[in-house]
């Protein structure tokens, strides 16, 4: 199983002094808008230049196909994989991965990472109700990774039923309060531990990186 | 009744450019993050001194509600108002109303405003069956504006009696083939008609912006 770090801090510095620290405990690196809206986008090349790790933009993208398109392009020419909302419909899903098919077919693959059910409280109220359909719908259209909550690992058991055999990444486990063993009887070895304030906001982010990875690998 | 000119152009000069040409009959600029990924956020300062006028960011803010909150810091020091989606709940919604409220308190007013249903196709798949829902989430936690669609008039007649007297800001009237005259049926004078590919694309956006501008204030 993989250590993915969300890197949800605001500043340059920190994010790239944090990376760098990590990076021998860390697979996989995240990073969201709080950070490239503070930043830039050439943050992603920064990081991956830093730590030679792959970064995944989790932008959850949200919006109508043309716009979804357009916000794919730009990501992908910096980071490895992107992280989208399958609520807004197939068609809006399909025109991310449209532009992560022709810049794969160009260079490097580039992934399209599809949410299903979020960790945090009020996903229940209109996420959860369609989170299967969600996850049928990432099956149909084979993403490169769901992403399924931590908090509820009952919930996160029946996504991965679902999708079978594409990369769960999910989030939940540490400051939200999510139960690490349960989630490590679930996942398998292709999957995802994300873990943020849990590693980005201890004293000593490394020797936290190294604790989770020591935790994850034991199964 | 108000034009919003959507200036979902690429590059910082075509922007300013398209802001300035257009500035005499458009009420409110609407940015998203396809511009804001090509040339930072900083952009907004800049159309905003350019035009003296209100720029909305229209991130479609979709996340937990303490990444909400970091991009709604974030965005809404440069932005008059930041649109969020509805169906990841209504904790995270309130995460960035929170900021809104806080940072008008201190200085200018600041908006948030909710996408219930949207223009796209796929739209109907997930986002219509719970709009209404989220349209009576929207009124319940008095948002400063909702998103509905000029595609779908049925539709956005239905959203505008259950949300009231809060704005409506209707996309989908041009290039995405909304009936123009049908919107204007429904609409009100507090509401917006959204106005993107129609005007920027045009080979003459001023006229273009003209025309549209003339045609909402007919009614």
């Amino acid at each position: 199983m993989k250590l993915m770090l969300a890197l949800d801090v605001m500043s340059k510095n920190e994010a790239l002094k944090i990376a760098e620290e990590t990076k021998d405990f860390v697979d996989i690196i995240k990073i969201g808008y709080p950070l490239v809206l503070s930043t830039g986008i050439e943050i992603v090349k920064e990081i991956k230049n830093k730590t030679n790790k792959e970064v995944v933009c989790d932008f959850k993208v949200a919006d109508i196909p043309a716009t979804n398109e357009k916000i794919a392009k730009t990501t992908l020419k910096y980071a490895d994989a992107i992280i989208c909302q399958g609520f807004v419909g197939k068609d809006s899903v399909m025109a991310i991965q449209k532009v992560a098919e022709e810049y794969g077919n160009k260079g490097a693959p580039k992934k399209v990472i599809m949410v299903t059910e979020m960790s945090h409280l009020s996903a229940v109220e209109f996420l959860q109700p369609v989170a299967d359909d969600l996850a049928k719908m990432a099956k149909e259209l084979s993403v490169d990774g769901v992403v399924a909550p931590s908090t509820r690992p009952e919930r996160l058991k029946e996504i991965k039923e679902i999708v079978g055999d594409i990369p769960i990444i999910s989030p939940g486990v540490g400051a939200q309060g999510g139960d690490l063993d349960k989630v490590l009887e679930i996942l398998g070895d292709n999957d995802y531990v994300i873990v943020g304030r849990g590693i980005y906001e201890h004293n000593n982010p490394k020797e936290s990186a190294k604790h989770y990875k020591k935790l994850i690998s034991k199964n």
